[in-house]
């Protein structure tokens, strides 16, 4: 039923699999991509490679797929040139973030690569899921509404039917789009270099002293200018606020 | 993940597997029916037990939908007591016959359901599908929207994409929302007091010195903090921001 097809660069979202542990997932994860015209696949510390046997066989015919698909150390290398990021998680997390179900996710995601942006969803282990800080890079939590008493799906299948709405959700388009004011959105490197920034800052005047809750206060602080979807101009204005904070108050009140 | 849950007997439509031949393939059925509420799995010849090892295993944790499957020596037997089905084909064949796609078929479905009719919905043999005449009994086809260059889907995918789309258009709750992690959204007047006071925080330093450009230099820095939607809690972390960045460093980075 399957045959090799000759390799189109779809203009969908970009599929990450965080810490995938088994090849024959892999390989279904692309056969699944390539059912809902998407093709870029990208796999962060993968224990087996996405081209051994297993993963090539159980691609069934989406082989190209695995043959494109790019290697990464760690998920910030992986998401370094995207500018929206969805993650999809079965169990509630303690972190303040937007939950969409799957039409209302990827009809964002087809708003942000009709301006022009890269868009990637996250998926995660197989059987942990995404661990919480690899969720704080997210614009958003994609939550896939399935019975409350039995909701654990395989990998492959989680990618398909994400997959599937997206496909769905393309195949009638309509022209909606995000408004941008003409500003571009800021990229996650410089996203992340900010914050790495603001933290230093924070850091030498003594934000961080209690050791046991630093991870913690340094998720949250993330998590408000991740959660603003914030464009390459307000980075530079966030840059001036936190060096104009630092300098003596120089005008009455 | 998964866990044994009590079985309730499903209003959604009876799945029928026509001659699989995979015990896996079977138990990744009814992993994908309990995941969609489905509950009623019926068998037409298969190769395999749905009882046995391979199937149990696979199914992870919907052992009782195949407790509860049936078996039958053809397929008139096994729709003997249904009044509507629909048959699921992914090439096209030579016979007239009313073809929906999923959402459309599903919401047929409901409706001699809800007419108190039983409903069925047929999938054929691993790489063969339905023959044609399995198709004869159909009141209508079901046709999945896929990758048309490649829209081979493995059987358990296929029932998944099928009972998805029933669980979408039966439980039609929508689950945006924002995931609060335990914490309160803050109010306008909090936003909005915080916000005076980051003001006059840069206005005292001379970040506002150019008169014709203070409204807009405003207005972009009050769109960065309000499209966040803060918390309470945040709303604390920003002024403890505040307060420390005016601080003189007093570590070494």
């Amino acid at each position: 039923m399957s045959k090799k097809v000759s390799f189109e660069q779809s203009t969908g979202p970009v599929i990450i699999l965080v810490r995938p542990q088994m090849a024959e997932n892999i390989g279904m994860v692309a056969r699944a991509m390539m059912n809902c015209t998407l093709s870029e696949l990208r796999l962060v510390t993968p224990r087996e490679s996405p081209l051994c046997a297993k993963a090539v066989a159980a691609s069934s015919g989406a082989q190209e797929i695995l043959e494109h698909s790019q290697i990464y150390e760690n998920l910030s290398d992986a998401l370094a040139d995207v500018h929206f990021v969805l993650a999809t998680t079965a169990r509630p997390r303690d972190m303040t973030k937007p939950v969409f179900h799957p039409e209302k996710a990827l009809s964002f995601c087809q708003k942000h690569i009709q301006n022009g942006e890269k868009v990637a969803i996250l998926f995660g282990a197989e059987r942990t899921g995404l661990e919480n800080e690899e969720l704080v890079p997210a614009n958003g939590i994609i939550e896939i509404p399935l019975n409350p008493k039995h909701c654990s799906l395989n990998l492959s299948q989680a990618v398909l039917l994400i997959g599937y709405t997206w496909f769905r959700a393309t195949s009638d388009r309509d022209n909606t789009h995000l408004a941008m004011g003409g500003s571009q959105p800021a990229t996650q490197e410089a996203v992340q270099t900010f914050l790495t920034h603001l933290e230093q800052e924070l850091d030498i005047r003594g934000y961080f002293h209690w050791p046991e809750k630093r991870e913690r206060m340094q998720r949250n602080l993330r998590n408000i200018f991740i959660r603003a979807n914030l464009t390459a101009a307000e980075i530079k204005t966030l840059y001036g606020i936190i060096a104009d904070l630092q300098r003596p108050p120089r005008l009455k009140k």
